[in-house]
């Protein structure tokens, strides 16, 4: 099974062997990011572009540091442009970096649909490369969808029939669109919770369980992935206030009692700490927080590497 | 003949024999540029900056790739600076990345007479290492009067003799300046039609004709390379409307059928399509323009390696 | 003696026998800075952030080329907040850099102990790595202290005993800061002179003197380092006007004089020449001043080098 020249934009374009693949050569990309010497040549002499044309330092840099580490160049690309021109704006840039020589091209958008766009705008004289979606809109997010996969199962959960729980803005969540479809794939049940303005019950036909209350959600569940309230997403009135969000919805070390004893905490950053999440859980031993970030540049290695390679599999001696 | 150690800031600088060379070496870089493996050591040990102070992703990531492709580190700057002080902040901008050992400098700047400005500012202690001029205001952009030469003759079309029109605002254009400039040194007969008040006959002076019609300019034409109608720069009233610049002065079918049989259209990018050049030419199989993207790439890695090193052959096996 | 591991923060927090070793591996350095092959291996493998919250290109582009010419990778990241969130984003962004296996942070940041701070953010799951300050607030900026220190002794002046005067606005100067301490720290007598509103007597405190004349500060004086007048940090109504500052407190031709024949001028960068510096002085053969710029990247080298090895000599042929 073969992944290269693949464009990922999203989790249903993957069947559960190569999402199981890529989570499989993640875990030989990882002990790279945790040595001392985070260098590669396999994939000397190819080049990678990110276009982002909505802010990222955080995804940016980890796929920046996933290329750089396994031996890419990287040219990066940031843009703010007017609403009207930006579409045009996206696909030319992408059609000018491929002419270029570029090997693949990680995007993101604000709008929905702009990467798999980017992978088919191909003219007659230039090829689009491999195209990875870091994020289009309220649509995909695929990248952070396999890291959350891959956190899980490090902590030791099987993906396959775990209770696997969203709480927040799902709504207006990438994170948790690719989260539901990759986690379902792979045998989850997936519980959501949320303020019912920001998870209606026709997410169910995603092939989830929308809940009723926060017991219902919490009650045997082997890993909450706690949303970032998007703030600056969120119309009309339904928030009264942060401390109320908080109260009502937000994650704390008495609610966490109602889950499996084990359960662990996510989030996919940045935290607003004390809303969404409490501030003691955070840092807790629980929280698989920050191991997150590092699995997500060990699940970006591997989708470049596999994209890009003919995929065998890599021994690291430490 | 050797370039090392010269900077290049307009074509006018260059001796045919000179841009033969360059174009006879961006031919070799143009197997890396398509090759899998785009990586040669032959500037590994050297570090280029570019510094664009005017905005500018596709030139700049030209260049980025360019020195990349051979090796050599790069560092972006980019500034925006009061106008008042810009002129100084280029030269001191300069003056700093030379003290700390860089090798090249790239500079695109909205001010004529920057590069070669900044490449005569050396001090008794620093001196300043070769420059290229990636556009000063109207003035010149000698890499792209080379890499669209290139890519004339990549067509199968001798620069000796051929008829080359250029169409469109030529007067704030430093891609037309440097394109005739090019051009006619390499005997190539150079016609230019557009507006009036953009295509002043007093352009003659630079060795090429202006035409009073566009029948005329397409007679026997060999290459067009329509230019960006540049509205921002445009003053007063002469254009009345796109759709009138459109049809009084862009490039469609019917229109190119007035040119010898085989002509090729160049656009130096980004287009306006549907303004000086009509949607179905754009990406027609007689459009080079995507190729000229390509060779922007080739042209540059053969500068930066002239100026940088003794410049001998390279050879690629793909 | 080792330095591995070790954040630098300010120059308090070395001993003169770590600033001395700092200086001596810079002396190694220099020799690849000024040599045509800038690219060693000794930090392949080795990832180094720069996180530049306030604006600067000439430091981050000193220290961005210094770790390239050892053979480390890149990733900038600039950043402005709103100062509300602006500590706390400053923390995450350490965090999340450190959890994606980043080796070096460089940090600068407009308030003074961002540094520090964030050299202690880790959390349980995520070690912070070495820090060093590239300025904070007003507090501390000890590669430019270091540097300066390295460009005294290139001059033939030893630390010990030698006079060293620094004029202008020291009390928002982190550059001030860190001269006083370091060259204190090895034996040098510092005095200061400028507008007493910016430099008043509690500076003393630092171990240095504070001179009541322009006169009794330049007399005997081996090094001279004028400060960049910031302003837009000067408060009320105390220098009324740009030529009045340079005819009270300047440094000319004419008072160079009083200082000892052969005494050298420096200055941190950028100048307003012909206001602190007079513009003949500027580029003078008794000013250093490019030379700092060139030692600066020497110096960032060592700190690089020093802090992610055991920091065994390096031989440089060139």
């Amino acid at each position: 099974m073969s992944l290269k020249g693949r464009s990922i934009v999203s989790l249903e374009g993957l069947s559960s062997a190569e999402i199981e693949r890529i989570l499989q050569v993640a875990a030989q990309m990882k002990n790279i990011v945790i040595s001392q010497n985070k260098k590669l040549d396999v994939l000397r002499g190819k080049s990678i572009a990110t276009l982002f044309f909505e802010a990222s330092t955080r995804t940016r840099s980890s796929f920046e540091l996933a290329a750089k580490y396994l031996g890419a160049d990287v040219v990066n690309i940031s843009k703010s442009g007017s609403s009207m021109t930006k579409g045009e704006s996206v696909r030319d840039t992408a059609l000018t970096l491929s002419a270029m020589g570029v090997d693949a091209l990680v995007i993101r958008d604000s709008s929905e649909g702009a990467a798999v766009f980017v992978s088919r705008a191909g003219s007659p004289r230039v090829a689009i490369p491999p195209v990875i979606n870091a994020g289009d809109g309220a649509h995909a997010h695929p990248s952070q969808g396999l890291l959350d996969m891959f956190t899980v199962r490090e902590a030791g959960i099987s993906l396959k029939g775990m209770k696997y729980v969203i709480l927040g803005d799902i709504l207006h969540s990438r994170v948790a669109r690719s989260d539901i479809i990759g986690f379902a794939k792979m045998g989850a049940d997936v519980h959501l919770y949320g303020p019912r303005t920001l998870v209606p019950k026709e997410l169910e036909a995603l092939g989830c369980t929308v809940d009723d209350s926060m017991e219902e959600a919490l009650d045997g569940a082997d890993a909450i992935n706690v949303l970032r309230i998007q703030l600056e997403r969120a119309a009309g009135g339904f928030i009264p206030s942060l401390s109320e969000y908080s109260s009502l919805f937000g994650l704390n070390r008495r609610r966490l009692a109602l889950a499996k004893p084990g359960a662990i905490v996510m989030h996919p950053g940045p935290m607003n700490r004390g809303v969404e999440i409490s501030e003691d859980l955070a840092y807790d031993e629980r929280s698989w927080i920050q191991e997150e970030v590092r699995n997500g540049v060990a699940i970006r290695m591997a989708m470049l590497y596999l994209i890009l390679t003919e995929g065998k599999d890599i021994e690291v001696h430490n």
